[in-house]
């Protein structure tokens, strides 16, 4: 291939010679070697639950000035926080430590998760010794008959790549491998570190050289003929003179997990395209930005939108990911026909696939070469993506009223995490400030995880200086990790918790048994937990509130002292047990269309 | 085989033909066929949270009038919550209803737990349509690339058989070929049932034939020479005469699990051989019976006990399972040449295995045979097991003290679960009730099991008309699954909590990093728990206490309010961060000693 690529090869063969041959160096531990990595790679936090075949290894990361030991309080949750910490801390990515069998099997749906939805996860578990391995010794969180194989047949089935730490030979070079493979492919991967080797001394040399992505650079010849492809596609878009839209870009999760977000901020700069977003992008791109015109969902996209995306003659598309939810249901009604995908390793041009050709090299050609059409593209204005707040004499908090007007109340920099539920389908109607951070697991949709990441993204939010962290989540998702909750006041963080309490599973109820007994859950005392969790008895750690009325909100957001955020704060927001935001409203009725 | 074997395999076969054949009898719906089949097997709850690939079956789970939906919080405390109920709903199953990938991936630590503890459970994963996966549609709760095995892949390694209904014409041969494995192998099961299949009918002919285990008599000649052969070995330890024990019992988890504790209850009984129990068959015999001499864990067991039994000449163990934490860490003293073991599939008689030969028919005949030693075992007398708690002038609760003395206020049909930690350890050491049921988790040893466990438990109690149930777990642990006491506030059970307030994970600190960071949790306000998870602002329905000293919990224990436990109680126990129990000061020794 090219220069490049012999060059990353050769690094990486001097990388493995390093690790695997006494070349001198200053010899440090496995676990040290591992930190280093780790620390190289940005980690600040890590995430986990001790257990007794991980508490050595857990003395140097207490023992590291790099790295924070956040004790989760339990494993799930861990998972849930490396993922948000993932996502927030972009460029880095996230870490989980478990204690073999119990530990880690608690955490694999956190790291399904991450798998499914492309967040880069190291999860290393602490496990018995290469001989307790080797001699199938019957020992506690075993299965009872020898396998010691099981979980890591359970995990292969959701990490990327795994590699056990079995000897001080290879113990270098296997983690360069495994952490490789995760910043390369942005998705979870699986160490095992058992306990005879949490010590063992190796070479620290190979540290020198910082670990970077496996990319193989996109083939020239193919590249250039992939560009004078999407150059006609766009000529013939923006020359036809209808007062149609030409080019418009539409932005998912793909570029934000593959880091081109600066890469597509520059293409809608220069070419002056519409810029739309899917579900899992929203906010790849500012919502603020004046060519930026709001989300597309298929059919559950606001009318103005969707009438303007679906009539374009070209869509680019940056780093998307089709799933149902993502999608509208599977309703994208855009003709493959007028379709360009940019991904991280393929292009597509219409119905021509061209593999290897990767958007982080061609996004900036693509810039120059499309540039020539800002002038007719600005022709077109783009309809302001604003939050319309419904003006009535309803008191009561409805849906409707409630997520437009707490996306006016929302400031730049804010990190709003978002439960899958009445809070994602609320939250992706409307737009949110510049820099903002919009945290949301609309694929997986695992209940119970937005409380989870909203610590790891408080966590991430702090330590890059960002601004308010802020949780919108129902009283039946946050019932499923609530505990997490009790970390954030260990850590003195200050997220305001928003907690919608409308009697259970309103998502549920919306999707089928309205009435049933089984979507219906124990109510807390929601204004007491953070005392209860906190240590608190005088109120002094944190605030809590209960808003009924619209009027009782106003005068909440309205409150200086609230929103200064200066403690961690929880409100909970009394809502109607059967009111859905619209656009959960109409993927319901569509759901159960398809279900008859 | 036998006549028994050909008998049962026509059963088969003509309940399969039923299923498959379309032979008349009422049509039902697949899902009220496998609530028929959970009924006839003593099932009256089912456990898990719903999600939307199993809302429809609910429908019909709260539409049963025989069958009671627990909502949990969240899909790992169901599966413990499960496995707590089968525990003590003995000779039933314990079942768990999960959605696709989120919902099951969650709760497959439980069940792996179970699986390791051989407890029988039922796994029943709503999943898409057999269309959807045929498809491989992009659904949300995938991994975004179309394996719809992967989650059946992490399951197969935790059950022991599977089933994906998949059509009519073999949806009720599959329930109960699955139902059939599960309760002759008495360990977990996975059942798949996608949206289209459950309101698909099928005939409901076969129901009227139970299910029943999957038995293989003992073959009648082998059986002979074994018991001709134990008898033996049993003759020369008897006639002996130097005042050690000849033969003694000892008791395991597995005699509970394949339902012999009366069996076992005869031999001893019969025999008047000493009994003595393995931690995981602790309660298999009463503790009070007048030839029970205690526990055995090895070099952990108490000395008069420990050397009592390594002494004798011939030991006739029950059920066994060998984990390092059920044998003292590995510190059994049995020689091989001593010992009989008695299991469901198969005996050791010495070192000769004889497979085939199970104990549920083995253990009657083998009474007869050793019934004519009664007389010389009875010489010899069993050193009575009990707690003696120690007088002294400490003030503070201190575990040396706490356990025999809760061992003494405990009453016969108690239902005591048991946290792995100081717990376990403490309660193992000190004898319990007639007909109580000690609930613990010794070799999966998953921490926050006991909580859910406590759930299903208090469950079951109810049920069977049991006494009071109680948990016991340290306040490190009780954070990791907290949230399902609510559950046991919404439905009304009256459990007693024991939480022991000890600032973190004493039991880790006794094994690594006494004053580590790591060890340390949140300080939660225990007192203020049930009122925040019961919505009861006027403390109605819900006692909770704090006890700080002997005189304080002295005067608790002899509080007759108290005692009758006609509410959920939480007691707060405050003990010292770094005390332990007797045997777990002693593991945790020869723990360190090992890794040294």
């Amino acid at each position: 291939m090219s220069d490049i690529t012999s060059l990353q090869a050769e690094v990486k063969r001097l990388q493995s010679e390093l690790n695997t041959l006494d070349v001198g160096g200053e010899k440090i531990t496995v676990s040290e070697y591992l930190l280093k990595r780790l620390e190289q790679l940005g980690v600040k936090h890590m995430f986990g639950v001790p257990g007794d075949f991980n508490l050595a290894f857990l003395d140097y990361v207490e023992d590291s000035p790099a790295i924070n030991w956040v004790g989760n309080c339990n494993e799930l949750n861990a998972a849930y926080a490396a993922d948000g910490y993932a996502r927030v801390n972009e460029h880095s990515i996230g870490v989980i430590t478990t204690t073999f069998g119990v530990g880690e099997l608690s955490a694999i749906n956190g790291i399904a998760g991450a798998f499914s939805e492309m967040v880069p996860i190291l999860h290393i578990a602490g496990v018995p010794s290469t001989d307790q391995q080797l001699h199938k010794t019957l020992l506690h969180h075993t299965l009872g008959d020898g396998r010691f194989d099981a979980y890591r047949k359970a995990s292969d089935q959701f990490t990327i790549a795994q590699a056990d730490i079995t000897s001080a030979a290879t113990a270098g070079a296997q983690i360069d491998y495994l952490l490789t493979e995760l910043i390369t492919h942005v998705r979870p991967v699986y160490l095992t570190l058992p306990t005879n080797m949490v010590a063992v001394k190796i070479s620290s040399a190979s540290l020198s050289i910082p670990l970077t992505p496996t990319v193989v650079p996109n083939d020239p010849e193919t590249e250039k003929f992939v560009l004078e492809e999407i150059a006609k596609l766009a000529k013939v878009a923006e020359e036809s003179d209808d007062g149609k839209d030409g080019v418009v870009i539409l932005v998912d999760a793909c570029a934000i997990r593959h880091g081109v977000r600066d890469e597509v901020k520059e293409l809608a700069e220069k070419t002056g395209f519409p810029v739309y977003a899917a579900p899992m992008g929203k906010t790849a791109i500012d919502e603020d930005w004046e060519r930026y015109g709001g989300i597309y969902l298929g059919s559950l996209t606001a009318p103005a939108i969707k009438e303007r995306i679906e009539n374009a003659r070209l869509i680019i598309s940056v780093g998307s990911l089709k799933s149902d939810f993502n999608t509208g249901n599977f309703t994208y009604r855009i003709p493959t026909r007028n379709t360009v995908e940019l991904h991280s390793g393929h292009t597509t041009v219409q119905y021509a696939s061209f593999p290897g050709i990767g958007m982080k090299e061609l996004l900036p050609k693509l810039s120059e070469v499309l540039a020539t059409h800002r002038a007719s593209a600005l022709k077109i204005s783009v309809p302001h993506y604003r939050a319309v707040v419904p003006q009535d004499n309803e008191k009561s908090i409805m849906q409707d009223w409630f997520w437009p007007r707490m996306a006016q109340w929302f400031k730049p920099k804010d990190v709003i995490v978002s439960e899958t539920g009445t809070s994602n389908f609320g939250l992706l109607d409307v737009p949110l400030p510049a820099q903002s951070i919009f945290v949301s697991q609309i694929l997986w949709g695992s209940i119970g995880w937005a409380t989870g990441s909203a610590l790891g993204a408080a966590i991430a939010a702090q330590d890059r200086g960002l601004g308010r962290t802020m949780l919108f989540i129902g009283d039946g998702s946050v019932q499923l990790s609530a505990q997490e909750i009790a970390t954030m006041v260990k850590l003195g963080l200050k997220p305001i918790l928003f907690i919608l309490n409308n009697e259970g599973y309103t998502i549920e109820r919306c999707i089928h048994g309205k009435r049933r007994k089984y979507n219906d859950i124990q109510n807390w005392n929601w204004p007491e937990l953070l005392k209860f969790f906190g240590d608190d008895a005088k109120g002094e750690k944190s605030r809590s509130y209960t808003v009924r009325t619209k009027e009782e909100l106003e005068a909440l957001l309205a409150d200086a002292t609230f929103v200064s955020a200066d403690k961690i704060q929880l409100v909970e927001v009394i809502m109607d047990k059967y009111d859905a935001p619209r656009a959960l409203r109409y993927v319901c009725f569509e759901y159960n269309a398809g279900l008859r």
